[in-house]
């Protein structure tokens, strides 16, 4: 409270009390004094305090919900609002891998990051050009072209082309998971997955429960909404199941979102044992579950199942991205969810972006059909296999002992820790001057941290003989902490 | 009040007296007793009508506003909330024309219109497929994968292909509207445009004013952020200045949804008068206008003006759609706003959808550096301004004296009127059992009337030759009305 006693208010002033009174509480809010959801003292005691009248709390409340800093509950109070407009950090690292923007570091080129020439770059978890079936693809546009003509760009039906759904079903048959063409959405990339789902299921106030850390796409859709976020910690065998209980009861929350195989960004795998606890729980309390699969295919170890395969009480929306074994810049992916929920999601597909673009659809219904897929995905599987172990042999040959990974078995990353108070953010700052980007692992934080002692490399976007001289600068970057300590404030 | 005052409690029940009373709430709201934004009674005046105790009321109030049926204001009292999730009518009529869903009509086929065998289909302002430029395209489309390769398919800047940006500020130029590679963000198509300025610039509660009738895919975007809509009637020559300045007035709008030229779905273009009136007002009151353009370059008569050319204060975003002039499918416009929304715009379109594929960009991008858009634009207006005159002579020669139109001297369709009291919905199915498709009014209502003496005919969609047909048809189901008077108890 003493926060608000310590409030000046100045009679002799031409402004009315309660705008100064309002100007004062902005200035809390903005200046990150009075927090998100924090509540507001009660009218009559603010008042008290103050020696005002309790109308002139009111109208300074009533101003600052008309400009959306506050809400009120009926008989609980007002409270902080959600900074929905608050831009997030424009591109954050995605699964996807692309562009990012790190804390304090310039960016260029509308949020690209500024990466050094020849830099060598973990950050980015987007394939190397040259690993894109282009030529395929090609072949096939050409064919789709001479096939349908001007029927390839009319518009397609929203919920997606049909005879791709029909191909999708297929492939999802292959895949263990009983599907139906009228169960599929076609979206324009995971990310307008997890979007068109927080704009149906999601209101205001809503809480989604996420692991912590995660996909930052994911928060920043589900934020859009105005929903608050209930990180719950990972464990090397998934999400904490205690924890998750005690959030399920506490919080009710509308939905929670998972990435169960090789997750990002920790590469972390869940168990059947909590595969299987996770949908229970979600069961009972009726929680519709959103698995966010990009990796499942991408398993050098032994196959994952995703917990769609699991899914006998139909609460699984599950999202299947292609952005990394086919092609990202294609934004096409695809959604197989309850079909009692598909009408809404079609409506909020339609006002998102009326429908796919259905070249891309007709091209990859018919690159599903001629048996392309399979091909092109062990295809991408070796290739990211090799990285993975260039990747491996270089971190155990150049990397300090203290910095500890394990081995997600799969995906196209991984996930270090450095000892104790360690800042991954110095770290980043010192591989830059060292010509080498890092991902901070406060880029992926769901609390909001603004350090961390982690980091993720991807080495999708690297050439094998490219990753070990980039672990090598890691490491010379590393080492000057016997000059300066890597020690941060925040930790 | 009397609708409280005869609700039951039955105190002899288990169930507490609260949820009873929360109950029977639900059930005014659900039956639509309770409307929208509707004030409820303050808690001690309704606990005393009802003699229950206060906190029976607080705690009836809490659960629903927990349920998201209301919502409550410091100092305001307790509302109903606008149903957020309640599905919108799936695919309504737009201004690129594609698939809508007319009340009480059957659909088929994930939300296709179940158009019979060889109607006439004045509905659809799908261009025919043999107008879009495949072969050009085609050419166009294999040079950047030939030039391009791997780089095509990664992932694009959020904010758009920077040469594309280049050759859209050409473009603009060549219009008369100043502009800049970093006021332009790329869109997936117009619809994406119009949600993700809603995303970025809207909160639940807010109120945007919109034409009446209107657009109703930006509708389905401004309520879906939980905004309150205000409509403004049309004149013949653009919208009621002194309702808008009513409007402006009471409402304090957070934005305003136009479009001045071939307005959808009236055909009407505002004057030069109108156009400045919109903007100073607008600059007045600080409100931001969307500018929808689908059809300025398609005018038969004399050239028109997007007002963006007069936006001398920076206050107007435009949105440009290409769908009906190249080719709807590939989900392509731009728009081009003042440079400090630009940031918030390119957040919600990354956690919309990331970016747009960078393989359409590239190729609309060569498509206009070669100039083919130019030479397309002028056959596309051929084309229609064709199908335009050949509609207009049928109209003239076969419909009767009392249905009334006036010339839109552009865009894709004409806008009747029925005498007074008619209805159009049911003019819309006798028209069906004609085989003959058309838009009643009430599709595009933005203060959701149910009916409408007015009607929308497109022509984009149909070959001169079968226009005349179509209108014969429309006459013989209008004529049936001696049988079957088209009164509508509705109007």
């Amino acid at each position: 409270m003493s926060l608000f006693v310590s409030l000046q208010l100045d009679r002799s002033q031409s402004t009315p009390l309660y705008q100064q009174l309002a100007g004062e509480i902005r200035n809390l809010i903005n200046s990150g004094q009075l927090k998100e959801w924090e509540k507001l003292p009660p009218i009559r005691k603010l008042a008290r305090e103050l020696s005002v009248n309790n109308i002139t709390v009111v109208h300074a409340y009533q101003e600052l919900e008309q400009e959306g800093l506050l809400y009120s509950q009926v008989g609980r109070g007002t409270f902080v609002k959600a900074r929905l407009h608050q831009p997030e950090p424009l591109l954050k690292s995605t699964p996807e891998g692309q562009d990012y923007y790190p804390p304090g570091l310039k960016v260029m080129d509308q949020g690209r990051l500024q990466i050094p020439m020849g830099a060598y770059n973990f950050a980015s978890a987007i394939p190397t050009p040259e690993l894109f079936p282009v030529a395929d693809f090609k072949v096939i546009l050409n064919e789709v072209l001479d096939r349908d003509g001007g029927k390839a760009f009319g518009y397609q039906e929203g919920q997606g082309y049909l005879p791709l759904r029909e191909s999708l079903v297929e492939y999802l048959r292959e895949n263990a998971i009983e599907a139906y063409e009228n169960c599929i959405q076609i979206i324009s990339g995971a990310q307008q997955g997890i979007d068109i789902i927080a704009k149906s299921l999601l209101k205001a106030g809503d809480f989604v429960i996420t692991e912590n850390p995660t996909y930052t796409g994911a928060l920043a859709a589900f934020k859009s909404r105005g929903a608050r976020i209930i990180p719950v910690p990972l464990e090397e065998d998934g999400v904490s199941i205690s924890s998750l209980k005690k959030a399920l009861a506490k919080y009710h929350p509308s939905l929670i979102y998972v990435i169960p195989n090789f997750q990002t960004p920790t590469g972390i795998s869940y168990s059947e044992e909590k595969k299987l606890a996770l949908l229970d729980l979600c069961q009972a309390y009726k929680v519709n579950i959103i698995e966010d699969d990009s990796f499942t295919d991408l398993s050098y170890d032994y196959p994952r199942q995703p917990i769609k395969v699991l899914d006998q009480y139909g609460q699984v929306i599950y999202i299947k991205s292609f952005s990394k074994i086919l092609m990202p810049g294609l934004r096409l992916a695809f959604l197989s969810a309850p079909e009692k929920i598909i009408p809404g999601l079609l409506t909020a597909k339609h006002s998102s972006d009326i429908s796919t673009p259905g070249l891309i659809q007709r091209t990859f219904d018919l690159y599903l059909r001629k048996g392309l897929w399979s091909k092109h995905l062990k295809y991408m599987r070796d290739s990211y296999q090799e990285r993975y172990h260039t990747m491996l042999k270089a971190m155990e040959a150049h990397l300090p002992q203290e910095i500890s990974y394990t081995k997600p078995g799969g995906g196209l990353s991984f996930w270090l820790r450095l000892p104790p108070g360690s800042s991954a953010n110095y770290l980043y700052t010192r591989c830059l001057e060292n010509q080498v980007i890092i991902s901070p692992g406060s880029l992926f934080s769901a609390s909001e941290e603004r350090d961390s002692e982690c980091f993720r490399l991807s080495f999708a976007g690297l050439y094998p003989d490219d990753i070990e001289k980039g672990i090598l600068a890691i490491n010379t970057a590393y080492q000057e902490q016997d000059s300066k300590p890597l020690y941060s404030p925040l930790l």
